[in-house]
């Protein structure tokens, strides 16, 4: 399992994901699955993965050492994309890529396949942006509206960015609600877990300002952690106790 | 889709169950999920259902017409069961019943038979009990250790109840906390939605002191949610800024 989000607000970029991946429940193991593309002032760009490890680390494979267009004869990567736009059609056609390569082998061991990415950052003085990268190579793109982005196991921390992000939110409390999301989801599903890997990218500066594992102790996470669990043990107490008694349903 | 929990504490059972069923997003419809069988003093059972309404709703039917015990000659319902183990025995009964009517029709169709309940109860001074019964028609107790079990759409309300649901919690908060949990639902996945059936028995009196319909609007859950929201908002603001910048990812 896995779970990884990004937060887009007016005055910047947060992305989070988990280390932990499992084959079945008695094989778990670290990896790192957010990455990071950076050439500080010219471009900064973060892609974190969720499903089949073979796939999204073939997947990453192909945007590092780069894929030939065919029309213009170039080695396109993610360091050399002209725009993000561009960059996130390359996650796309390296994700058809590995498809074609894998996906008959997969098929034939009944193993699906399932691969999603979550790519954001800037390239020069353009908009800083963040995209979502589906199985087949399409992709949707964040906006004002839902300031957020989730992969893998997003149930359990999405009711927390619901209600505390908005576009307006700053990027010191993006990160913050972010851990926060992360946390309730590792406390909910043993599939998700420590280290934690963050990137922070303020909008405008194409550059990554943090690019941070959080490991397992860490006095701030930690104490995070305690503070957020006592404030939902307590949140409920200020809320006056139900009404309700007897019956008001027809028998 | 639905959301369906029951909480057992120390004091007695808290039994939640949305209305929403839909088939397909372009047609939703309001079903009771949530059934309450009572004799007051000599027993009260309530069950919750979550899957396929064609399916529950003929649970439902034998349950309240009868399984005749081919050994005994006795037609068996929930209201002549003579504990809440022999009582969930017979809702498991009922689901496999259904499954040898329907399924193969079902199967036909490309329908999974999906089902599961929640069932919970006392029977005159035996103990009040909660079980969860899956669509084989095996069951699981609820016991002290996790005091609350449930069934459909589970994940956006569980962190909830992992952090504030122990057994010692009372009734009134047990239920305040379900409803908080119901809430945190609803909020994330437009197939769990209002209005909401409550049930509440304190243990040891064999009775359902309230059974209840929350109808939109309703004055006291409007603003457990309006509190909840500003309460989850604000609970993070208490917790420091993060103190992570710059990197400490090996090159």
């Amino acid at each position: 399992m896995t779970y990884c989000c990004g937060i887009l607000v007016r005055d910047g970029l947060v992305m989070i994901a988990d280390t932990r991946t499992n084959a079945g429940l008695d094989n778990i193991s670290t990896f790192r699955k957010l990455q990071v593309f950076e050439k500080p002032g010219e471009r900064a760009i973060a892609l974190a993965s969720a499903g089949n490890l073979s796939i999204t680390q073939s997947v990453l494979g192909f945007l590092n050492e780069g894929l030939r267009n065919e029309e213009t004869g170039e080695i396109e990567t993610i360091m050399n994309a002209p725009t993000m736009f561009q960059a996130a059609q390359r996650v796309g056609r390296a994700i058809r890529m590995v498809r074609s390569l894998d996906g008959p082998g997969l098929d034939q061991d009944g193993i699906k396949f399932e691969a999603s990415f979550l790519f954001g950052g800037q390239i020069s003085q353009r908009r800083l942006r963040l995209f979502m990268i589906y199985a087949a190579g399409n992709c949707i793109e964040c906006t004002v509206d839902t300031p957020y982005l989730q992969i893998g196991e997003h149930k359990y921390g999405k009711p927390i960015l619901d209600r505390a992000i908005k576009y307006d939110t700053t990027l010191n409390d993006a990160l913050k609600i972010g851990l926060v999301s992360m946390d309730s989801t590792m406390r909910s599903n043993l599939g998700v877990g420590m280290p934690i890997d963050i990137a922070v990218m303020p909008r405008g500066e194409a550059k990554v300002e943090t690019n941070y594992r959080i490991e397992p102790g860490e006095p701030y996470f930690h104490d995070l952690r305690e503070r957020w669990s006592a404030a939902l043990r307590k949140a409920h107490m200020d809320i006056p106790p139900p009404p309700y008694s007897g019956s008001n349903v027809g028998k």
